[in-house]
């Protein structure tokens, strides 16, 4: 074996076994529910990403392939048209078999075989396998934060607000004052993914665009930040918010962030992986839509004078190439294993702080082809490409995404109502 | 103890044991998913008998009462408004903790603190704690069969088609030739229940009702009778239908019997407990709604020149006070073993047989309440009474009901679409 | 022309300008809008109902028929699967074309033709003839209170509050005491139309019934004992309601009879037929569900300490014979005008008051096949039989009835929510 | 008064009255009804334009200013949160008083009187109070295009099929044979308008983009390629379409563009305002959603083994700016009385025909804030900001569309699955 390909082999390991850790303080119940359509089953993830190796690796390289089980094919295949027909979404968390343990069963056997298949490759194929086993990794990263989302959600469901993990958020305690706010340049920039390294085809290609020269904030919006929005009326005033996030708040009777519940004293405290907990003022707010991400941007530039809104997914990602691979490699991510977004600490250098892995980060840009966009070929091109419209950007990577997930260029996508991502926001200004 | 006490307490053990010999052979994952709002997990029905007995019985009797669980009052009350708030209805599937191990000992110590209090109950007080145990053990055989029920839903939504119980159904050698019809005679009559013995408030008072002359079908409408229905273009022909049934029919699509599935060969199988299996055409259909047990009586009489109808639950109990308590010790039931309806043996006396213990049959009758009719003092006064609006009666019980839980008198009730339960049909026409 | 036939012939012009005269002071707006899928527009009324004369009689027995329209025939059919497709009930209101003018004009054709045809009917065919005209007038009568119950519902929903008839009701100088209650014999009875006279097939056949002895309120529920039930709390205590009531009032938040509305005083005002009047303490309360009536008797029950409910159809009919047809004569009906219920006058005899002709009184009974019955032969078989599930029996006629169209076994239905009716209650309890 | 103002009076009467000509035809009924949520009836396009100059102009400037009806404030705005509250929408069809007749008179008196305040403004205002009048005659405008737009889906829910002109569209003798491509060049570019002239707050600031080299088809699509793409089975190939447009084509059994039907030979024709016409296979297909424009162009694209998609807005407005303003001069727009597109001439000049006044043109671009976007102060803000989510941009104007509304920098906005618009397509395809 080559040295990099000893590399994704042990990378591989390494990543089948984090999702299995994920799953492991959980039930056979825990793992069986779907607690809402958007959401999935922990066991639908650990099948699903097993499903995601069989099939687009195992299937097509694999001499002598035999499937698992001839019905997972349909049954754990999430939206690949190209791949032939799927479970109905809504339905995944009805299927209480196969159980559990043969889902584990079906990981190892599949894991074994790939390492077979790495190890011995047939001739001519190891770049295609490796490329696909490398997806395979980056997919099921994905589903590893996925899997914390979605499970969050089920257990908020359940009135006794039982917890994922019992002990209470690490305490930050040297945590930096307020931040300012720090200018991005205008003319002539690029964006996207360019050279070596792993990227999604929707990051591609790097181009340029024109930008105006801004400001961003060196703070992500905190909790302490919100509650100041809500003590406003922030929820309650048509004026800040875009049309179709008043008729879904309105719809919905949206007056809180998800998982933000009455304290019982006239407060608020909020349901996170680790149970109920106080509000953090000085952390992240998070599991905010990007209606209400919208909205806080224009009553805060209300408050200050001056029109505040959402960056551009260009301007972020300007910021973030100033702020360096540095910035990822401080991050907490999940592998920090607090499970909730934290306060800055004051050792971060000027600048943009918490860029990654605390909140993801919406943006003011809607999920679009970059100029000069291929999707890939062949039905992973179904991966990114065919969710580009109705959808905005969020940038940075939050609490629940694995550090290695990290990047620059990485385009998050979710509808602008979705909360149960670990989503929140920075703020940005024009400048002139 | 007094012998009735001990019968009592001895039932007691016996019933409860039963529910969890029901859920022996299902995992975690089964007894947790809630496959439609109407149908509800095994765990919910586990932990829901045990909360009637505890609320009902301990709460009010047990000298110095203490919940297991607080919460569990709110958490697995179904409808009972009279003892406060419910944890709402489709979302009881969502509730992942208590653990199944958990409601199995919370199981445990209730039926250990039932024995203890029939044993020695507070002075004065033995008789309304061994009616409410009794009402306890009716309720909790009534969910026996909503186990089943419910399970055979859950699993019917699994494309893998799996089985609760794995061997096919038992065959029926001797299977009785097609019966004729047995008259019911006109004049006044009476029904309900009266004198010793359980009933629910519903099934009184005995009372007085005028009859027309009618004559009942000998046997169950069978599978194969709904074969030629299908065959003649039933579900298609508006004529057969009421105009609510055609509008249901029209909007689900509906066009055959709930479980029934093409066998790939231009005919039909039937999804069962024990998995695919043929059709039967002896043996009665079963899991359809009254409206379409009202469609095929209509279309029945048409091809024989004579108006078909379904019985009206007053003849109906007038045939099965003829048929007497012989016809209830020769029924099937679920204690039978065979999870399925079967063919009428050859052996059965003349007139009317499987009145009791194959499917449940869909009466002509609104479910209203009794001339004279109380319903029960308390909260218990809802388990019947609200219930009284857009339902119709169903006579006889299933191959799910216990055996000991048959009764003349039994009205049971469903909305006219619902099909999840074991429901079928027997004909009925005018005589003068 | 038989004198028999005369009188059909001027009662069918009478009927047929009675319509045009209901809708002579409303715009061609007004008589275009459906207000909801339960209600038509005022035009497609005019229409329908000439839409039943030329499919029933002229089609089939006017020599050289040929149709005003082809494609009336599917436009204005209601719901008669015999006769071929229907319009989609919920877009009557889009059909802005035939103009209001053309219906008309095609009303005054077909009325010609009819008159013609009674003249001088084909050999042997005038009975047929004379029967479906007879028929035709009577659902003309039932079209013309709908066309006030549509045309009040589809004012109701303009914030402006206009009114059909600007004058306030006439005042009643004369309202009686309240009233007591009247015994309504046990034993065998009979009800149901027999004899000469039109009946619709679902009052038929009469036949024997067996009833307990009860006691029949002397007066309608008014408005304010309504008030005294929602003073009490009654909208918001679950005991009063049946489930599907309490969940139909929390899923709609139903808290006052629909057209009840604040007066901006703290109390309550009414929209009626003459614009937005105030409650009348005396006069029955109108536009109340079953589920509300059902709750209100209750209710009503528990504050006397003795169940009070809904008169089963039996009864009433049992005090409408008694009654006898002087109370159908002395009945105010839509012909005296008040277009909105009025107090019973001291003028009127002990025993039930206003059975007839002010509000349409909900009944405890399922609205169900008399034993024996059979549905007219043909397309009109589906006038009333198919609609024998889910809905409850009213008794009386209305404010908006024609008198002439009241009748002892007449069986209105409509479903348990129904409000945009005009439908009130008469309290009835057990004797014995 | 200025040469401006007495221009501004005069194109005030005609637009004022063009708005009346365009609902000439029409019956009180035609005017009256609302054929879904997103339409309106004419009668409220015709109230609520007049809302728009009582509400924004004479409410603010008139001295002595009363409103023709307090209540009408409410009742005919449209979505101004900062104006007060709204009728809700979906109810606007049921608001049958005020009749046609007094919107009209309400309509001469607010024009008289803003004639007069044009004449003799108060000191010092006259310039904001022509600002205002040319934003509401920019406003009226649009409405005249959406009562042909909400009027075409009335008629078509008429199964008569009835035509708001009689005679077919005008023969096009010199229709051009095919275009080809024409190129856009990369680099540097400036987009958005700028100077004199009206634009909305949403065409503005002018800003600069960078563009990659593409290439714009010089032919909309035709109705002749729609049906290759319909005989090529693109509807029912999920490859083509984004995963959102699949799931509403599936969900909405979508088939064809909106309007077109079969024609009983096997073929289709389309209901147009000049009734059902045949396809014309050299005119651009129109009434297509944004997902059925962008599947057409992946299909597109791989039947010629080059990727095709829509041009983004600034390619398109590149293009229109090259064009130039002959382009608009040379449009058909409403002002042709076409009412349906035509196939373009074979006299155009070279490059892309049909930029204006054909079809609406679905663009890449998500309708989004340009950069350095300001909203207008106050509640004229509301106009087009809060809009800016989940829609796409549409260039060129239509048939429907007045001449002297056609803007190069204009951007009309709708969610993408909207078809009841006179909205098309052009192809676009990367140069490199």
């Amino acid at each position: 074996m080559s040295d990099r390909t000893t590399l994704l082999a042990q990378r591989l390991a390494a990543v089948r076994a984090q999702t299995l850790a994920l799953a492991a303080p959980l039930s056979e119940a825990d793992c069986q529910v779907q607690s809402m359509p958007d959401a999935s089953p922990v066991k639908w993830h650990l099948a699903h990403t097993t499903w995601f190796f069989e099939t687009f690796v195992l299937e097509r390289f694999e001499p002598g392939f035999r499937p698992w089980h001839p019905a997972f094919r349909v049954l754990f295949n999430s939206y690949y048209q190209g791949v032939g027909d799927q479970h109905p979404r809504p339905q995944r968390g009805l299927v209480t078999r196969p159980a559990l343990a043969e889902v584990k069963a079906w990981r190892a056997s599949v894991d074994e075989r790939l390492q077979a298949l790495l190890a011995a490759p047939p001739p001519g194929q190891g770049d295609a396998i490796a490329a696909l086993v490398e997806l395979g990794l980056q997919h099921e990263q994905q589903h590893q934060e996925l899997i914390l989302a979605d499970l969050l959600h089920l257990l908020s469901c359940n009135p006794l607000a039982p917890a994922y993990a019992d002990a209470p958020p690490p305490a930050v305690h040297d945590a930096a004052p307020p931040g300012g706010w720090t200018r991005v340049d205008g003319g002539l920039a690029e964006i996207g993914h360019a050279g070596a390294g792993f990227a999604f085809d929707n990051e591609t290609p790097r181009h340029r665009v024109y930008l105006r020269p801004c400001a961003l904030a060196d703070d992500l919006v905190t909790q302490g930040d919100w509650r100041a929005f809500m003590a406003d009326g922030g929820y309650d005033d048509a004026r800040w918010w875009l049309a179709a996030g008043w008729d879904w708040r309105q719809a919905q009777g949206i007056a809180a962030p998800l998982y933000w519940r009455r304290d019982g004293e006239g407060g608020w405290c909020r349901f996170t992986l680790r149970g109920l907990q106080p509000l953090d003022e000085r952390a992240p707010v998070v599991h905010v839509s990007a209606y209400e991400a919208d909205a806080y941007a224009r009553w805060h530039g209300a408050q200050h004078g001056a029109p505040h809104r959402l960056p551009t997914e260009a301007e972020w990602e300007q910021a973030a190439q100033r702020a360096g691979t540095a910035a990822i490699d401080r991050a907490r991510g999940v592998d920090a294993g607090a499970l909730t977004p934290l306060p800055p600490s004051a050792t971060l250098p000027a600048g943009p702080r918490q860029l990654f892995g605390e909140v993801w980060q919406w943006t003011a840009s809607a999920y679009q082809a970059y100029p000069g966009f291929r999707a890939w070929d062949g039905a992973v091109g179904e991966y990114n490409a065919k969710f580009m419209v109705n959808q905005l950007v969020l940038r940075g990577g939050s609490c629940a995404t694995p550090r290695s997930h990290l990047r620059t260029s990485y385009r998050n996508f979710f509808p602008p109502e979705a909360r149960w991502q670990f989503s929140g926001l920075r703020l940005a200004r024009d400048l002139d």
